[in-house]
């Protein structure tokens, strides 16, 4: 079976799905939808047409999942529930103090309209919750411990770029290896915020401004950076394009538990992710969940659905005889 | 919802069960079946009773699920698809090429009497196969690697038991760490056999045998060390016990791929777990998977399953709305 797929929003998530797309033999790419004029916007695969986002109700019938690749904080809680009354939709909704809310809109809307929408989909939300989820019911007595990093956060960076006197930054959050081998080591330590991540900062000031007080602006603010150990590094705009382009990242979620009948053997189930692009990798994730989707479509389930909710098997292109034979 | 456990077969896998029921309060272990006199086992929850093997059936009303904790070789061929004419089954079914058969047989009968059947449930099938399919649908221009170990193959200290002269060992699987770093540089590493794991032996020799003999007879047989760089250490029984009565293992299940329009991005995912008991462990992952079977079976699901068809959220004693409010 063929899955059509509609991306909506062309920025660097966008840009990751079509590239996902193209690795997968059973999805195609029918078109894009952009809130920019659509002649400016040119994307990678041939033949695809480029539409306006308000036009795409109109295109309803040639999609069958459409991939929404907006931001959690003002487009996703509008648009999920919106393109859920007329597509089966996926989206990488990542705030999690607000996923019960984002969820109820959304199943409200799906199952009225008789559609699948997948919420919160990449890896953290995604797999790192698939990871804290199948460890969690293994090994109730333990506990769970999720490191991000070492990549670039987006919130982090833009924090500083508000900073005046600011030209640009990136900011890069580190697990701290300290951190990671008392856990490793199945002590199950209660680690503080400081004790698990640093933040390195590499900042390009403007001509002339106080690089002492961005600093301090920097390692004291509030819920960014005050909590934690923090570097600072002032470069050049050359040096910042030259050597921190790239938007990696990746982390690792570890479950350190107990068993026996007197709790006498312990045991590490430990996942991570080294990632070279953080949206072409959350952008793959969401790939095969979208494969998923048109399947349970299909199968006429409605309603909203997160990574808990769909069995393993539909996310591959295999059959279950295959799976069984090769991957089992 | 309580669900109602009973375990065919007390060894080491049928106590694992049965302390990991004691972890979590909605299992309840009812009743353990042997094909020993059953006067002579004694189990260690209070008020269970055990029964003889050939009675088990006599007790299908009060069991939601059986699990069956025999062996590959011979049990499970034959118990597995006769069980699921009476009850829900999990098994840990492992002869890797032989599970599309097995399936097919347990299939047959748990669709005819109404059950459900999860076969090959554990860490490798398992845990590890789960995360086989999910990065292989993630990344699908990539390559798997599994490693196993450090850890105790059975099958491979038995074969050396085998050896005349010999009174007892021990062989530990050992993943060198070289083939490891090269998987994890990103370069799709072709590797042997004998570069990907070691095996090490502690042998017990009987008063008088030929070491040299024993040694080669190990280092050269077929299929179990041939293809390996083996080391064999002479102990005695003392340090054997000492030292050796574990039955830790492991492994690790790395996936390495390329995204991006011209595979420009390179990304690293990895699942490892460090087990001071693999049958416990193994006996963790059925418990919640027992879970499942019971809450599908309850939704009037039939036939048999494998951990691919199974959704993650069946697994957890918590709601949907915990585990999104919680693990998400």
């Amino acid at each position: 079976m063929q899955t059509r797929i509609g991306i909506m929003g062309y920025g660097n998530l966008g840009r990751g799905i079509e590239c996902a797309v193209k690795q997968n033999d059973d999805l195609e790419l029918v078109a894009v939808f952009t809130r920019r004029p659509p002649e400016t916007v040119k994307v990678l695969t041939e033949g695809v047409k480029v539409y306006r986002a308000d036009d795409a109700i109109a295109h309803a019938d040639e999609i069958d999942v459409l991939i929404l690749c907006g931001g959690s904080a003002t487009d996703l809680p509008r648009q999920t529930p919106e393109f859920a009354q007329y597509f089966n939709v996926v989206d990488s909704y990542d705030t999690h103090a607000k996923i019960p809310a984002h969820f109820s809109n959304v199943d409200a809307a799906a199952r009225e309209s008789g559609h699948v929408a997948l919420i919160s989909c990449g890896w953290d939300p995604g797999m790192f919750s698939l990871n804290r989820l199948y460890a969690g019911a293994i090994l109730p007595n333990g506990k769970d411990y999720t490191f991000w990093g070492k990549g670039v956060s987006q919130g982090h960076s833009d924090a500083i770029r508000r900073i005046d006197g600011v030209l640009d930054a990136k900011q890069y959050t580190i697990p701290i290896d300290a951190a990671l081998d008392a856990v490793r080591s199945g002590n199950n330590p209660e680690l503080t915020t400081r004790e698990k991540h640093l933040r390195e900062c590499f900042v390009v000031a403007k001509e002339g401004a106080d690089t002492a007080r961005i600093e301090e602006e920097i390692k004291t603010m509030p819920n960014y950076f005050a909590d934690y150990d923090t570097i600072v590094h002032f470069i050049s705009k050359e040096e910042l394009v030259r050597d921190h382009s790239g938007i990696p990242h990746g982390g690792f979620v570890i479950r350190s538990g107990k068993t026996g009948w007197n709790n006498e053997h312990s045991h590490l189930v430990e996942y991570s992710l080294k990632l070279d692009s953080n949206p072409e990798f959350t952008a793959s994730v969401i790939a095969s969940y979208a494969r998923a989707v048109a399947r349970l479509a299909k199968e006429g389930a409605t309603g909203c659905k997160t990574v808990f909710d769909i069995a393993p098997a539909y996310l591959s292109p295999m059959s279950g005889e295959e799976l069984r034979a090769k991957l089992l």
